[in-house]
């Protein structure tokens, strides 16, 4: 397998307006933001989504979020943030190499979240009641 | 401070549709889904939002994700899905004690992306400068 996208910014081979490095995770600000200070945390050792991450690398990005989070919705004058982990192409995974974007946000940004969908109590239950089963 | 609602739901003074219990972390359904299947994921140990979890309440977070979301997306037909936190009210919280959205993704379903903003490689310099010198 050829390195991925991130870990060419890892090895230096692309550059990246990288916020903040250690040896298990980096970060970097997205060059496709969906708001200013847009960033994403990820793990170095390459893996395909947080699925096949290893519980230390998820760790290890969970403790960067919370030190770098702050800081940057601090520095674009934000009031809070998304934390958003697409896994799998169906959910608008794009790079196959696990990362967590950091969408800061802003009190009326406009940005929608998705409809609601219809769910009985009865539908739940049922659904429950299936997963439930197989785990 | 009272409980919140997902401590009484843990506390079984509300009742939900409990996919998955541990000792720190318990998964239940959406009672109001953006897509069949839509979860959450809760640290037991009641704290605001992500930033002021323990690193040991967000790392059982994620094994428990690991665990259930394949189940949730096989069992619903989806092909993925997004994991989710939203931090802060105007990020979209609602509930102030930690949680995680697994929202199941299928091909095709409609569900929009927020669009990019302008982003130019100097403003994403400057931007990392200022972040980095406060980190």
């Amino acid at each position: 397998m050829s390195d991925s996208l991130f870990t060419k910014i890892i090895n230096r081979e692309i550059p990246a307006d990288i916020l903040y490095e250690n040896d298990y995770v980096i970060a970097f600000l997205d060059i496709n933001p969906n708001s200013p200070g847009h960033s994403l945390v990820v793990p170095k050792v390459e893996a395909e989504d947080i699925l096949s991450s290893s519980d230390e690398s998820l760790l290890e990005v969970m403790k960067v979020v919370k030190k770098i989070a702050p800081t940057i919705v601090e520095s674009v004058g934000a009031q809070g943030f998304n934390l958003i982990a697409n896994t799998k192409p169906a959910a608008g995974q794009v790079v196959m190499h696990t990362h967590f974007h950091i969408i800061p946000r802003f009190e009326n940004d406009g940005l929608k979240h998705w409809p609601h969908i219809e769910s009985t109590s009865e539908q739940r239950a049922d659904l429950a009641k299936q997963i439930v089963e197989k785990l």
